[in-house]
């Protein structure tokens, strides 16, 4: 981190944890014997309880957003760019909350975890979680933390799924939903991709049907190809084009052999072996399946407009052009069914060139966007 | 196959193979010593030897384009639907060769094939061949079999590639160049793409450093995954929503585990899997490293039109619309170059929803251009 902090951070922040000891009761059908929530707040909240705002992440995020944990911290949190005082997202209003949710493997219950029936970790006999799970369990600690209503919930990508979800299941409770770089569901081809990487993490010899952990290892070769697959579908075709295009390493001439050539590769081997170090394989292979099963239109005949019917609070869907993961059309999906059911419904489609990973990233005209309506939101709570 | 053979089949064929003694000389500065190619061909050539037409195969194809091999073959040639009598390349006008490249693993010296000096296969000992390589052995060809001049070169994807370089190389040894759903250097997504394959082929515990002939086994797993990724690029977005959709396999309920749920899974692990018994994981990676290094206009400053320069062939280039692997926009890349140096260019982009795959299907708009196209070439050379 820098020498010092920077005055638009919100500087040190401690992650809580809070265990929920009634059995919850999964989509799946399975039950799950209490658990733990790891989250992170940031701001204040008021004394009417109106300003708090819901953070949902995506695939490999954590309850971390923004801020550092120690003065030793490389990075802030993943949504530091956004979120601090002053920021589109901002502390001085609002008291913002981001809970890594269950099946991950950043302090909240997943595959990782102890089993306490058998006092060994669940790896796959940890029970299926979905998106609608999360967001149950993210309404337990709004009602822990006496939360009633939500200002907004915001997330991007699988982020953004959550926030649709909870417009279904708990209409009430929250104002204004913040859908950025998402889709209704997964296409095939999205499916696809996942397939491939839980393929490569089961298949790896070290993966020992999930307890590897009892062996001292862990599928790192697996869970390394799942990550470089995941950060090309992250990036855009031009995004890689310009960090990128046909360098080869250190300007060498071709190796002529299968050592790295080109920067890209380097990149991805990169970006795969890191990965492997902060995350855990198990986990990988649960939200790919929450991000295949997400289909709220599924329960009306397919009519997203119907899903959406009951649905209370205003929207904003923000897309951006260059995201192949989660195009535009995907986003106007979404809009397309709010209209259809009259909802409150804003959209953005932000020019940006770094593809799905523009969501992550301080880009003008998303930040304005974002801004201007949180600024709004503000306006309506009373701070 | 069919109880009988269709009437516009080329019928039972038979591949030949012939031996090269002298030494080859590659790119890469090494020397092959001596060589194999193992070739089919398809009508007959005439008394004036001007109506030969060579056909270059994709990464994963062969020499086997037409026709069939036995009465029990199951499957024909993979150009079948466009090659034959009467057919758009049609066998009573033109003779058709076409050759398994070096560095493949279908008859042609590749990494499986035994390197003479120790006895034992070439594995990751072989020399890295190129794109420039193959065209220089399919030229060897050309003399064995007294062609001096191809009435056409045709070729897709991979094979499209080697159409380009034929006009470079041997600029007067061809009159038609037809380039189908090519590009004249991959993009940084492509390079990404086939790096994770060579990396879940490199990293599975049975490539034993490519020496896994002699350990009696072979990178399935690997070698699945890397054709499963390949998969995915082959088909479009589009394509992939047709034919599979969110359908869950037999229509079943989700299993909230993760055996196969959706149809699309199901398809890409049987690809995966059938593949590994008909592929060589070494060659996959030879060939995909010959992708990644092609790029003609880099000797020329990164100027395409100036690699064209010294080219005397007539271009057919054709691109599909739902291409994202090679797309439209990189066949125009080319069409530019040419224009811009004055060679005889016509293109033609086709609506297909198939993507890349698209340049092996019978696609009514497709047939008709090529039909038309090598009509004209029959005329020119008096056949």
């Amino acid at each position: 981190m820098p020498a010092k902090i920077p005055a638009d951070s919100v500087g040190l922040v401690t992650p809580q944890t809070v265990f929920f000891s009634a059995p919850l009761k999964l989509e799946c059908g399975r039950e799950l014997p209490g658990y733990s929530l790891t989250y992170e707040t940031y701001g204040t909240l008021n004394a009417q309880r109106s300003n708090a705002i819901l953070l949902c992440h995506a695939l490999s995020g954590d309850h971390h957003a923004a801020g550092y944990h120690t003065m030793d911290d490389r990075k802030p949190g993943w949504w530091e760019h956004l979120l601090g005082p002053g920021k589109a997202m901002n502390t001085n209003k609002f008291f913002f909350i981001c809970a890594n949710f269950i099946g991950s493997c950043k302090g909240s219950t997943g595959p990782a975890s102890i089993n306490p029936e058998t006092g060994t970790p669940w790896g796959l006999d940890f029970p299926m979680v979905t998106v609608r799970d999360w967001v149950r369990t993210q309404a337990d600690l709004a009602d822990h933390l006496g939360i009633a209503q939500w200002a907004a919930v915001v997330g991007g990508s699988l982020g953004g799924m959550q926030v649709m979800q909870w417009t279904m299941d708990y209409p009430e409770r929250l104002r204004h939903a913040v859908v950025i770089a998402a889709a209704s569901k997964l296409t095939a081809q999205n499916i696809a991709f996942n397939e491939v990487c839980r393929q490569a993490i089961m298949t790896d010899p070290d993966f020992h049907g999930g307890r590897y952990y009892a062996h001292n290892t862990k599928p790192r070769r697996g869970l390394s190809l799942a990550r470089m697959i995941g950060h090309i579908t992250y990036l855009s075709d031009n995004a890689m084009r310009t960090k990128f295009g046909r360098d080869t390493r250190g300007g060498k001439a071709f190796s002529f052999g299968f050592d790295v050539d080109f920067e890209v590769e380097s990149y991805l081997r990169y970006q795969g072996s890191s990965f492997v170090e902060r995350f855990d394989a198990n986990s990988y292979l649960y939200i790919t399946k929450a991000l295949d099963y997400f289909d709220p239109a599924n329960a009306f005949g397919g009519n997203l407009a119907e899903a959406f019917a009951s649905t209370q609070a205003a929207f904003l869907v923000i897309s951006f052009s260059s995201d192949w993961r989660f195009s535009p059309e995907r986003s106007r999906e979404i809009v397309q069914a709010l209209y259809t059911c009259n909802r409150d419904v804003s959209y953005a489609e932000i020019e940006a060139e770094h593809g799905h990973d523009s969501f992550l990233m301080p880009i003008p005209q998303y930040v304005a966007v974002l801004s201007a309506y949180l600024g709004r939101v503000a306006e309506e709570v009373g701070v």
